[in-house]
């Protein structure tokens, strides 16, 4: 087998460490934790099927790639909380992606190295659509878990709104979604008060 | 909110059921069983990366439709063991693929389905190519999981290397990968002799 071919292959051998990253939110209806590699599956279909929703044209193909390589620096560095007050793991989370995407052949790592990059950046429409897809789900799930981590982490329903403001940046439609979820979420008393 | 996002949003939400349907293999390193979600984030990576090993020219953005929903009848039907004697549940997969993308606005659930179908189909170079990437991870998991489902069901090596043809009309690079690593598992003593 050729040299190029074998890299692939341990590099996605690397990948299946992804199953193994928790996240806070549980998983609705099961009584787990959710891992990142069933949440990257996830946001992929919402990128599919709320496309339509995107805030300005987006390359669906461009989408799915970001999403698909999004979270590979949490098999180094972990899930970062949503909520999380600091984001002391960027520096390293930027050095695991160099890292993990020299993995791959220089040209193909380069591409995907540059994917994740403008994801994080949040500037380009691509990235803008499915980092709001990336954060919608959350919202959905503490809805539907009574709660889930907005009362397991004591949150005030501003600064879960100020996060989320994301959301708005990539589709206004899912916006408006998070803003009568969140209101919902107000009315049964899941946040802290101001 | 309207209709046609509330229905997308539901579909969505009927999709984390996906998160909960076991598959035999286990994921590598850690003692538990693989879930269909996970599975499906993981051959969408093998897409990505391995695309440039397809026999055909492919469109990768069809191949990636394929893929994130090419297990959701399993949340109604279960995951349908790739080396099980029957297929008894073909019939139920058909009419659980219906019902599931019918939930969707009919523009939108009309294209999934054909895509589903197609994948199904495995005619389109776009579905042997997904086919093969779906086809192979498991037996990168055996290989890793000392023999995994080849032990566990006490397989014979010209059973499984039948099945695995699906892989070589997609991708002779992953064919031959595969006639290497199940070579590997004959001389580890994972599979029962002829």
């Amino acid at each position: 087998m050729n040299e190029r071919f074998l890299a692939q292959m341990e590099f996605l051998r690397w990948c299946e460490g992804l199953k193994a990253v928790e996240r806070r939110s549980h998983v609705m209806g099961l009584g787990r934790r959710e891992n990142s590699a069933e949440h990257s599956w996830h946001v992929m279909l919402l990128a599919v099927v709320l496309a339509e929703h995107a805030n300005e044209k987006i390359d669906l193909l461009r989408v799915l790639k970001m999403l698909v390589i999004h979270d590979l620096v949490e098999i180094e560095c972990g899930d970062v909380f949503f909520y999380a007050k600091t984001s002391a793991n960027c520096e390293s989370e930027l050095q695991a992606a160099h890292a993990l995407f020299a993995k791959l052949p220089k040209d193909q790592g380069d591409e995907l190295l540059a994917l994740w990059l403008e994801f994080e950046a949040r500037e380009s429409a691509d990235a803008k659509y499915a980092s709001s897809v990336d954060r919608i789900w959350p919202v959905i799930q503490n809805i539907h878990n009574e709660g889930g981590t907005w009362v397991e982490y004591k949150l005030k329903l501003e600064e879960s709104l100020k996060k989320l403001e994301i959301v708005d940046e990539g589709s206004k439609v899912l916006w408006e979604y998070v803003k009568v979820l969140t209101e919902q979420g107000r009315g049964r008393g899941f946040f802290v008060a101001e």
